[in-house]
């Protein structure tokens, strides 16, 4: 049987700044990435989000990013790895310590932004991230671009891994996503998307950008919930992969 | 047999700047009160000095406070019992990550400058303070003022307390604090606040600042590594202790 | 001839979050408070927001606030007069740089929330504010709660000052505004809010919670644009000021 | 007659945390770059720093840098030049509003550390840099890295320009600053890079680390005051220059 599992960043929201259809999004997706306080979200945004991916039995995860609230954590910051590791560990103990007063457990980490993007293709990033969980909760997975350096520092380092994909992303023939400053970049036709993901899911591959067929491994897939029609999207993702017999449940069911 | 706990803040460095003699003042103190990145203290700042406390066998204790850095957390600041729960939280699980990457647990939580302050006051606020601390681990140790409105939260909630005392500083006779704009209330002679402690620890009585004599609970003593002279005076305080046959020890090893 | 302002607070978006229908409400105010990057704004927003300001011939004023962005400057923070007064100069500073960029000046100087209300019963906070701007350019006028302690700081200094009224609140007898956790603090009907600030426009009167008639003088009056009825209700009480012959205009217009 | 400048970065201090040998070192400078809030300073060390300058007659810069307090503004971040333009104008007008208040004008911008660096070699960083000082003041004069991008932005866009040059570091032979990590990079013998610093002043030259003359205009030498040590070297090298007969002067007294 297939599986997979959906994946959405929430708990965006910061003090009187209100983003994201939290509550929207949550009754589609398996997984939750919440956002720890640095690049997104607050402790009362914490709390009320753990709360609810508890009540709604999603996995929760950890998002960590740069301390660039200004910046969204979209910004590249040259840290060391010391850094990154200290980084980490801070803001998952921060989350986690909502997740305990819940009765609940962290599912994943899944760095954001800035720190996805630099993780993905930067060794040493990677093995500091893997290791700052390894060392705080070697239970925990990691969830990161798949087939990238951080999936290989996970499985170094000794931890799970889930390999995530995107739906609206065009792949260079290499694996790694086309950068949205190129033409192409992102997939505006919703059925197109959702063919692509089913064929991920089931073939373990999809077509590059140069029409070249490659392999990917889709343990996740990153959905979003900023919008109405994002949340549409969602809906319609998960409805179309039941119908293809694909189970769609948080990655802790299935990696083991 | 007297046992008693001597208790200093420690990891309140940030960046680039550097405060306390952390390492010194460490040999001497049976607990430490690490900040928590909020009003002082920050991750590569953390994991280092928990990794010292650790070392030394000191017990280690979180130390959360207002977000507040420019002002060091000592300015009150008007939140609710809602916000500085899930401000708790957030701060003690991120000193507990690196607590657990070091196969360390939290010993204690000791409120920062003006929430303790404000807390020692404020029944609400202790009693979210003393909340946030149970759901997230009930065997953590609350310390505060001793006979303060957070001692008795902690109480109330079910977790373990600790009556803190200060032996430079005169107490009123309701077995609060002389504040600090007044005169006398603080006690420069060095070998009268060690008498004064002594007592409070064999006798628990202290004289107020009234001349009348009052009761006090003295569990741990709040000492100071912020300057060679403050060093010596913990390293003389915990000679005298000793002499006197007080045994200084972590408040983990007498509050059951 | 009656004249009037009409202000409204703007520029509080700050980087990935969005606030306020800024472009809506800039068509019906005559003077803008912007925020200054401390409760809420950043550069580029001040950037883009003085740009607007500027465009439209409104009165370009800076919103200084506490450092408390999560908080949106609306809690209470204890500062000393010292801190408060190098804090506006900070802010006002900052937006003076935008404003001199685009060829302008700053208009008015009116303290966010917290601060505000805080100024607005402390003399020496109120003192410090007005003090901070007179040796920045004593030319800037400080508006805020009419008759409080901030019109009286900025006259006893040498500034010029603005009252400032409240369409939709209630007033105490001595000239207060009633708390909002008080019943009937907010006044809910826009046609009730409008006839009262006429009123108070052309007669320098207001009926207080208690029936009794008082004196305030209403020199500008703060409107919101935070959602679409409350533009509609900028929109309607401009529309009926200058159907009742009263001209809304900047306050540098008439305050001299 | 030969004149030259003498800068120190002053007012790193923060909130509780004091660094920087300020009183000593501004007696020896003729130009001080005072950090703005963002990497290092707040607005209560500004105040007191700018009244210090002000005193001891020495040329007052901005020195702004990134919004990161716990990297001390040294480390990259990717910014687009529009946030740095925005960014510059947010800390040159909160230092201006110190500067009027105290009677004084911005003399000078220095970007501080990554911003620095980066400016130093990316056209774009530093064309928005200098286009932000010259919206605010076109009096002011750009500092930065002798020959380097920003020197050449500052005379596009038609601002005064001050080379800077280093006294205890190696140059390229392309005039660009020997990187940290190598070796050879920093110059331990005081008096070799005072007499270099002359030779730079005299004739305009210096020998490269490849043991090749380039050539090198010096009209300011950055020194620093964080320890005594750097003071006593500071003392020196002013001394040195005044034996040879170079005139150690503010920027604004010969930048024209």
């Amino acid at each position: 049987m297939y599986e997979v599992d959906l994946n959405s960043d929430i708990g965006e929201s910061f003090g009187n700044y209100k983003v994201g259809l939290d509550e929207e999004v949550i009754k589609y997706v398996t997984s939750a990435n919440i956002a720890c306080g640095w690049h997104a979200g607050d402790p009362l945004v914490m709390e009320k989000t753990v709360q609810m991916a508890s009540e709604k039995g999603v996995g929760i995860g950890a998002h960590p990013g740069y301390l660039d609230l200004m910046g969204f954590g979209r910004r590249n910051i040259v840290v060391t790895p010391e850094e990154v590791k200290a980084y980490i560990k801070y803001q998952l103990g921060a989350l986690m310590a909502f997740a305990i007063s819940k009765g609940e457990k962290i599912q994943h980490v899944k760095p954001h932004g800035a720190m996805y993007n630099m993780a993905a293709k930067d060794k040493k990033l990677s093995m500091a991230i893997a290791e700052a969980i390894y060392e705080v909760d070697e239970e925990i997975i990691l969830m990161g671009l798949a087939n990238s350096e951080i999936i290989k520092a996970g499985k170094t380092i000794g931890l799970k891994v889930c390999n995530e994909v995107f739906a609206d992303r065009a792949y260079n023939p290499d694996g790694t996503l086309v950068s949205r400053k190129l033409k192409g970049a992102v997939i505006h036709d919703a059925d197109l998307a959702i063919s692509r993901v089913i064929r991920m899911v089931k073939e373990g591959k999809v077509t590059a950008i140069n029409g070249e067929d490659i392999e990917i491994e889709a343990q996740s897939i990153c959905v979003h919930g900023d919008n109405p029609e994002a949340v549409e999207f969602v809906k319609k993702i998960r409805l179309k992969l039941e119908e293809e017999g694909v189970k769609v449940t948080a990655i802790s069911n299935f990696i083991k």
